[in-house]
């Protein structure tokens, strides 16, 4: 079995890749890794993965190319840039991109790859570092159906809801739609728990009787508390979420439509983000509804 | 056991009222009744209940008095006006008003009732008229322990998830939450499923992806396939929404709190009612975004 694997390089080992492609060892792939800053690297290399020096060396020595790397502009240099994998990934290879991007840039990527004869494929996920690390991420699809057949047992070790959304952009599409419903539900939970302070009620009782019903999210149950605590560790950065939100946003306004919900998160974390908490989860938009008069 | 249970009297007997009094009269409680339409207390008469032609002649005759009728403006009559319970109800009778209505009302009817030897409860609910029928509602309570001890038993005929959250006026804080979580992720559900629409997606695959992740709610796992197949009958009125936003925003500009995503609700919910569709149920909200260009 192992000797019949395919080789799959892996570009992007931040917090989320780290522990994505570390399943891809453990189920016996002989792994190539390349990412900005090698120390990030470090476990990977340990765990028996290969270092390469550049996108472009990597891209000569492997069937499957996995990236997740951070900014739109990122993955068009890992993508289209004169050192990226559609002038060095050798014909035939698989090119996923994982990270979340704009589902424009998703269809120019595969339009460009199919004239090399390279196999692309969007493909974002959902569910944060304790996905990654468990291997239950949400993985959104986009592209040609047999590709996304052919990569569904390495998808199978790092998710565990994975959807061929449509062709490609889909998958980026679908992530914005996620984004999006987050987006404003932020706000909502936030007014919410704020009130309820201000109120004098005891926040987390409130939490008891409002989750169970048609207020129930999984921001309001995994989020609502961190905000009570004021832990403002970051699950999701608030800097990556406002990223995410441009995308939407622009995405959004391609397809002609208006997303006053959208706008306002939009607007409310990057005063967060100016404010200095860049660096905090999305939970820490209450500071800005706590201190409000 | 039956001979000593209070006698209840119920005020208005609608899709929720009519529910909750049918569990009481089962377990054998006797049930006087008032509804400003007397024929919408028909399916309770024929169950045994009584009827009584005003609140002054309920009042005379029961224990306990559970009211839910429509608008703070009915509270006020109903507890406060000439012919109400607190002129006419005798001393050490128990007051439940199970209506969603202002804190600052409830607030002033338990210190009015107080001062008569009433003991008063405020005591919304929320999971709509399926939670009714099926006594599963989240009862969420303001007022004196005592009293909450002593009105439980009756609680829990019509609910599960019982919270006494605090003093007077907190069971109506709590619904407040609830209903100002619910108003901004409204929009976000509506924006996200628009959204998917319009990216050529299909719409009901891309909630398979995303309902159960961060983006998760009961909303967009119970309201968006509502919205997807063009069903906008009510289990929620949108007319009642608004109401119930009108009653938060006002509690929250007295509590000195921002409220900016329960603002844009409101105003999108009174611009959906403005065009005919006050008596549809609240996902009918998306026919605003879908229209946009």
């Amino acid at each position: 079995m192992s000797t019949q694997k395919k080789t799959i390089g892996f570009i992007g080992t931040g917090v989320m890749g780290g522990s994505m492609a570390a399943h891809l060892i453990q189920a016996g792939y002989q792994l190539n890794v390349f990412t900005r800053t090698k120390s990030r690297a470090k476990s990977l290399l340990q765990q028996g993965a290969t270092w390469k020096d550049s996108v472009k060396e990597l891209a000569k020595e492997s069937d499957v190319i996995i990236t997740i790397v951070g900014y739109p502009s990122d993955v068009e240099e890992v993508y289209l840039g004169e050192e990226g994998l559609l002038n060095h990934a050798r014909p035939g290879s698989y090119l996923i991109d994982m990270t979340t991007s704009k589902p424009s840039l998703a269809k120019e990527i595969f339009e460009k790859a199919k004239i090399k004869d390279l196999f692309a494929l969007d493909a974002p996920v959902s569910g944060g570092d304790l996905g990654a690390r468990n291997g239950t991420l949400a993985i959104m699809v986009g592209g040609e159906e047999k590709v996304f057949e052919d990569m569904l047992p390495i998808f199978e070790l790092m998710g565990e809801n994975i959807q061929l959304q449509g062709p490609a952009g889909s998958g980026q599409h679908t992530k914005m739609s996620n984004q999006i419903t987050i987006a404003s539900n932020m706000i909502g939970v936030c007014e919410a728990v704020t009130y309820a302070q201000k109120a004098g009620l005891n926040p987390s009782k409130v939490l008891d009787s409002i989750t169970t019903g048609a207020a129930g999210s999984w921001s309001l149950s995994n989020l609502a508390p961190r905000m009570i605590a004021d832990n403002y560790d970051p699950g999701f950065y608030v800097k990556h979420f406002i990223k995410d939100m441009k995308i939407a946003l622009e995405s959004a306004k391609e397809l002609g439509l208006s997303t006053p919900g959208l706008e306002l998160s939009l607007s409310l974390y990057e005063k967060l983000a100016a404010e200095g908490n860049e660096n905090s989860g999305t939970q820490a938009l209450i500071k800005l509804f706590q201190k409000t008069k």
